[in-house]
């Protein structure tokens, strides 16, 4: 099994009505950021632990019913050049056990009248054989929706 | 200080008259990997470490001349779905220590005669508004140049 590793990027972005600072703050904060990123519907949560420094880590850990155990290892690569404005972060990805893909994500905050634009950019390396670029882009899509809702019930 | 963030990729191969096994062995000892891949003309190295397993780290502290310290923090994502002929990592370099970049980037190691092709694919997100992606393309080419010199000159 040498099949070639799938390539894939892409670009979204999404306007949230409030401050860039309480935005950046859904990203840093454990518990809020646990709230919107791991305990989607339908998911259980077997361990969750999130260290948001430069060199720190996220680690998730979740089922969807029965299936398959997932993880989503992540490490904060730049949090300081831009501060409270950008996260850039490289995670993994497995289920059941075997690698998915490995991915370099770049979170970018800027101004936008009253409110802050998000731009997500993911460059993600697809191990298997497998082209997951469409379900990934979806499932972001979802994230950020995800986060909406976190940034409009709490406060 | 919000400019946006800047993303290139590029794919280079090269071909090696030797297997796969003794190229990936050039990732994966640390002194081979020291040799061609820190100890560049001019450079002086402050510290140099490396960590080969999923999760690990390579650590490598430069300068050249009296120019600024130079750092490269590695992590390691997946080493294992096609043992010993892939290295998938990701990477942040700075300057003077301010960062300058993050990236993913991807070593693909293929039989091909008598001889072994590595492709190399890198994602990078250059952070400080400057890109610099034919300066990368241009070392990533004289570091597959120093692992030939490598292969050649340490059995």
């Amino acid at each position: 099994m040498n099949h070639p590793v799938i390539h894939q990027s892409f670009t979204i972005e999404r306007c949230y009505p409030t401050s860039a600072e309480r935005v950046f703050k859904a990203f840093s904060d454990p518990a809020k950021k646990r709230r919107w990123f791991a305990e989607g519907e339908g998911f259980v949560i077997d361990s969750y632990s999130l260290d948001f420094h430069v060199g720190g880590s996220e680690r998730t850990r979740v089922r969807c019913g029965e299936g398959p155990s997932m993880t989503n290892d992540c490490v904060y690569l730049d949090l300081t050049l831009v501060p409270d404005r950008r996260v850039v972060f490289a995670y993994s990805m497995t289920i059941g056990g075997a690698p998915l893909s490995s991915s370099l994500s770049t979170i970018e905050l800027l101004e936008n009248g009253d409110g802050t634009l998000l731009r997500m950019t993911e460059h993600t390396a697809y191990l298997d054989g497998n082209d997951g670029s469409a379900a990934r882009r979806e499932g972001c899509l979802e994230l950020l929706e995800a986060l909406a809702s976190e940034l409009s019930n709490h406060g």
